[in-house]
């Protein structure tokens, strides 16, 4: 049998983390030194550990085990971990909590990380905090609080670090050293007027290579980009993504400054914005928890809605085939082209709506150019519908004969051309009903060509296959 | 008619650009600055504005109008605004400019951005601007280059900041003032020893807060986080926003410290393999430019060849049909169910498939929970494919009587599970075959599933509808 390692004499890689295995090794040497109360060995392993790491140490322990290690730390070393703590765990800790260790908790966190965390609160536990905490924190969380979801006012925090304009370049860095612990960044300093109105921006590296007496008001870059409050907040990432920048003022309707958002907030609101188009592409409803910890109800629900739906919008392409029901009777070798028929408007359908939905949400596309990429997906619709009526044609003549062949490839054409036009057009429509065109996924369009290419198919075979045996 | 503004009476918001009526407006008062020589004001509207927007101005000019511009800033001020432009429109400048000047520019360049250019000229251009360049920037514009595409080296950036161990604080800020200008950022300083190992990071923020006499080496963190330069760049994009870092340090086998990946290069990394991914689910191949640029050709190539292997994907349903032509022959009310019944399993296996494959591309799955994924996955669907039974199966007896109204709901029980559990598996055995799983997209797990529904729907109906007729 191994030996126990005790936690110190563990060199664990940051990636390292990630396997279980090297976790489980890693909680129980945390279990060791927690049961000797050993908080020296604790805090040095910590210490070498980034906050996010810590945080998934933590949730292989049991929450009394968290806890006990959360309080053998200081209280900001505290905060920060558990700002990267799952949102669940982190009510399952501040139950266990007292009340009065939880508000000392919440003060210490970032602003918007914390503000977070209230609103996940359910209204008791709410209320209850909301005495433990000074004036001013409790003013600062209802007011982030008050900012409606998926706006940049709700992802915003508003611990800036501030600077006046008759401040020296020395006199700035001094006020910047400290309001260091307490800003979530020190890197862009904001400069308002006595209405808090923003003036400026001047970032720390334009401070430390000027002249230590050269004024703010000289360095500071008076026209500063800065998002509304009340905008969306994809529309704050992508600023920060089209300009560089490490953090992003917020302003309210007058001109106020009431926070900023950073470049690591950013980043998240990307990479969900990014999964939810993603899942709505497939027809999943955005999941609230990720896909490891969604229970078997909450995926049902995410996905019965399009798929009923879905069917009821299918029932037209039966009542289409029921409509022809004469003609695939006295050539029943029709059947075997329909799959292949009505699945490639889908798919060239499901195509053009991915290319619009993506185009569209990046701003590669805008509104006012619908005509022009129309004109050229009728254009690149042809070729590609030429191209496979060419690749079907050859089975059409072995499968069902010339006459038949002629039907497929004609049809091949039509479908593929009406496919792509549905699936251009959906996304713009969408958005101009002011929907998400992401809605246009692949299934829904495939599901609307589907009658098309029904319908296209066994009119163009009844025409030319009653011609030709009259 | 109204009077064409000057261009300094223009205001200009940031955001007012992205519209092409204020962007000609803003190009059309450039044009007048420009004829008239006036570099004075043309540099003064240009301060106000950030490179990114000025990068969008001189793209709405003419070549040598832009280049006439250009020529009109600072050599640092048009790196920068270069580093924004368009990669077609940066090669048709560099085309103008004298060899020389291309040269000049280049080396004023971010060393990210410059190999990114140097990777975009051709073979020739490559070879004539080589001489021009320093013998340390063509070394360095070699080694950067020389990193496969897609990987942390690729998008790395070489001009980082460092310091020695045993500096002051007070030293280590004015080491970081000199070094300001050139590096990408001094927020973030490195460590290494005599061999260029990294032996620690040390943060801007630490080191304004810290006492003047303190050392670097007890203020750095000797355990920083990095990736190899080999990794693949997703991998840099997502430690980056897993840690909330502002800067990556990138090392080579040796441990060398060769580079650093930015926050700002990580949020495009990760938008741009979101959007890859997206098109992947729609059968799209990625683009090399946006959507809007593509021609014809190059979007009928990122979609045929997908197209038309899915056509030969759904001969298989065409065969399974006319496997089954007897029965079809004699209940040809079985047609009326066949699109419904095929494009639920198509679209409840594309609702699997999208869901795993974003779960295995932000980690949030990973392979060894392939079980109780799969697990989970048979009972959702189960729910799933009873409650569209009795949907279904309502409009079964009234189109088709009882009989068909049990075979159409024993099928579309069989065709839902059936199709989940192909697109829950897909993009596993795709990871594990060391594919892209998002390969599995919609439209392929709907091709495959569309054999399984017929196979399965005119099997059922055969079992029973025979049974009943003997």
């Amino acid at each position: 049998m191994t030996e126990t390692k005790t936690l110190l004499d563990l060199e664990i890689d940051h990636s390292a983390l990630a396997e279980p295995e090297t976790l489980e090794i890693v909680a129980d040497a945390a279990r060791v030194v927690l049961k000797e109360g050993d908080a020296t060995s604790l805090r040095s392993f910590f210490d070498t550990q980034e906050p996010a790491d810590v945080a998934e140490i933590l949730e292989a322990l049991d929450e009394d085990e968290a806890l006990a290690a959360m309080r053998m730390l200081d209280l900001r070393e505290q905060a920060k971990i558990f700002g990267y703590l799952d949102a669940r765990y982190q009510i399952e800790l501040s139950d266990l909590m007292g009340r009065r260790d939880f508000a000392r908790l919440m003060a210490a966190m970032s602003h918007d990380e914390r503000v977070d965390l209230y609103k996940r609160l359910d209204p008791a536990a709410q209320e209850a905090i909301l005495p433990g905490l000074a004036k001013a924190e409790r003013d600062d969380l209802r007011k982030l609080a008050s900012y409606a979801e998926g706006t940049a006012g709700a992802i915003m925090t508003s611990d800036y670090a501030t600077l006046t304009p008759d401040m020296t370049a020395k006199e700035a860095i001094e006020a910047l050293r400290a309001q260091a612990l307490d800003a979530e960044t020190v890197y862009q300093a904001y400069i308002v007027d006595d209405e808090r109105r923003l003036v400026g921006v001047v970032s720390l590296r334009d401070l430390i290579v000027a002249r230590a007496n050269v004024r703010v008001r000289t360095l500071m870059d008076t026209n500063p980009v800065s998002v509304g409050a009340d905008e969306p907040r994809e529309e704050a990432a992508q600023i920060i993504s089209r300009y560089d920048l490490i953090a992003l003022p917020v302003i309210n309707g007058g001109e106020k400054l009431v926070g900023i958002v950073t470049q690591d907030d950013a980043m998240d609101v990307q990479e969900e914005e990014a999964t939810t188009d993603f899942l709505k592409s497939g027809m999943v409803s955005a999941l609230k928890t990720g896909m490891r910890e969604a229970g078997i109800y909450t995926l049902y629900r995410a996905r019965i809605v399009w798929l009923v739906l879905l069917v009821f919008g299918n029932i037209f392409s039966g009542a289409g085939i029921a409509y022809f029901e004469d003609t695939i009777a006295a050539h029943l070798a029709l059947l075997f082209f329909l799959p292949l028929l009505i699945a490639s408007g889908g798919n060239a359908g499901a195509q053009s709506a991915t290319l619009m939905v993506r185009a569209l949400a990046t701003g590669d596309v805008r509104m006012g150019d619908w005509a022009s990429v129309l004109g050229r997906e009728f254009a690149t619709a042809l070729l590609l519908g030429v191209t496979m009526a060419v690749a079907v044609s050859a089975i059409g003549v072995l499968r069902g004969g010339p006459a038949i062949a002629v039907v497929v490839a004609l049809s091949m054409i039509a479908i593929v051309i009406v496919g792509s036009m549905i699936g251009m057009s959906l996304p713009f429509l969408l958005s101009k009903l002011k929907m998400d065109p992401a809605t246009a996924s692949a299934p829904l369009v495939t599901s609307i060509a589907d009658v098309a290419g029904v319908l296209i198919y066994f009119a163009i075979a009844t025409q030319i296959l009653v011609m030709m045996d009259a």
